[in-house]
């Protein structure tokens, strides 16, 4: 099954019941819900779920800290492109019988880890077995003050793009694990990348009320300035000489289109006025993460390339489509 | 991988990691959480996860309807089980190839029911791809007025313990679908208390204030009642003879062991004073349920099965082991 066909079945069968309000029309990184009861409080929960796949988000390989690692930090990548900050979660695995004690000790390991760096508490979930590949779901719960929350449908037109970070690290990492010839330094700097990806937390916080629109990279680049563009009503224009991208990952083949569409980044891509650029820059700054500038959100419904002449890029997207 | 490896593994790795306050030790069917910020709210969120795999908690050859109402059955089971009224979920589906559109038509349709019926609206998920079988989870989240959620832990010594409906039901169901011999009226009736499990939602709501512990029978009812024995400190003696059987049910082989150690019930188990016995037959009555008081909390830490002669029935369990 396409991703474009995920799209769609997500679209037509299960947006017809969603609630309006806490799921933002299934088109967010996460629902917002209020206080239980009467929901006056000025604070609001904010509700993610992502599943990962053995052999499809990770490498059976993998060391089971590192997938952890990956679990939660793609989970919490969502709270980040809301601007909220963690709370607690709840996990579901799905054992095959190949999982073994020393597989989930470690597996737990990384768990903890990453609890306690992002200040986060399990509160639940569920073990049950499976014949088929490792199949491990979170539910990531943080907050945010009410109305604060960074949304994918509020980009305006003139509005600047950026991403943190570099991009497309992740997809290479990923090419040097499964035996893309690289130097040392580039196989555990980008394996890395692919394996522990670094939620921007701080980042997501530090936006809110600066940020116009904010989404994590996940799908990639294009992809998601699409579902930006999609959910405000707009177009956009992607500087290709723009993107950021590592000293490692730059040395590699096709380092340019996996920073377009390889995905797996969790860097946040957002937008801002022109009249803030300063401001988020600073912002950025202040929480150590580097923001580039890679283009502008303008009206029409095309996410358009250009290269480093102005002409349009080979890859560029009409529409909507996703990578 | 036996079931008690799988409780063990959940006590020694995931309970370090849990929210102590939150998670309620992960002992419980859902976690209780304050409204967000202060929360000096007077309400609380109760959050649950399940998973379902095909093949394992369900057939592949089940109708997605009744797949999608079993998700969700499962999960509401849970809120029941805690005194909750239910408000949102999120789903995770993950699909291998062989899940078609018309298969998802039909399971959003069961989605769509069960939102109608229990006032429930879904709020986020994730689709994602999958080699293996079809595995689906849910995180639902309830909410009930602060401090009145029914927990495991707090049964007394003396207490009497009761059951909702029938056991037995959906084990004998199963065997039915998988080839035993029955009535037709047998094979729709038991085949469907396993596919549409109906959560006690109106009952556990009933029993706030009223039951001094409860949970619902998803495991077997020995393994259950040993599970609020356990969290409550104490042990428990359960009558064979008072076991409530379904007139279909108790036709077919083995028919009380499947009510001891089926599980899939989704019946709920709970305890109450003596003094407290006729509200309680009263309170289940109001909302259209049948309960049964079937044994006795005790101090110890043994759940015992007693049989119409007052002898140890064969299949009593010694401390808190599970079926």
């Amino acid at each position: 099954m396409s991703r474009l066909a995920e799209f769609d079945f997500i679209a037509r069968l299960l947006e017809p019941l969603a609630d309006k309000h806490a799921a933002l029309r299934l088109g967010d990184d996460a629902a917002l819900i209020d206080g239980p009861g009467d929901g006056t409080g000025q604070t609001q929960w904010v509700i993610a779920k992502d599943a990962i796949v053995e052999n499809v988000h990770f490498r059976e390989q993998d060391p089971p800290t590192t997938i952890a690692m990956k679990l939660l930090g793609t989970n919490l990548s969502d709270l980040a492109a809301m601007g909220a900050e963690p709370a607690f979660y709840l996990t579901t695995i799905a054992r095959p019988s190949h999982m073994d004690d020393a597989w989930l000790q470690a597996f737990c390991e990384g768990l903890e880890r990453m609890q306690k760096h992002h200040k986060l508490a399990l509160i639940g979930g569920d073990t049950v077995s499976t014949s088929g590949p490792i199949t491990l779901t979170c539910t990531i719960i943080g907050q945010v003050p009410k109305g604060q929350a960074l949304l994918r449908s509020t980009a305006k037109a003139g509005d600047l793009i950026f991403v943190s970070g570099t991009l497309g690290d992740s997809a290479l990492g990923l090419r040097i694990l499964n035996g893309l010839g690289a130097s040392d330094e580039a196989r555990i700097y980008l394996g890395n990348r692919y394996q522990m990806p670094e939620p921007r937390l701080h980042l997501g916080i530090a936006l809110r009320g600066l940020a116009s629109a904010c989404i994590d990279i996940s799908d990639g680049l294009l992809a998601d300035i699409g579902h930006i563009a999609e959910r405000s009503g707009l177009g956009a224009t992607i500087r290709l000489d723009q993107l950021p991208l590592s000293e490692l990952g730059r040395q590699l083949p096709d380092a340019v289109q996996a920073a377009l569409s390889g995905g797996d980044d969790y860097e946040l891509a957002f937008c801002a006025a022109p009249a803030d650029k300063l401001k988020v820059i600073e912002a950025a700054h202040k929480v150590g993460v580097i923001v580039s500038e890679i283009g502008v959100m303008e009206q029409g419904s095309v996410v358009r390339i250009l290269d480093e002449n102005g002409q349009a890029h080979a890859a560029a997207q009409t529409g909507w489509q996703h990578v």
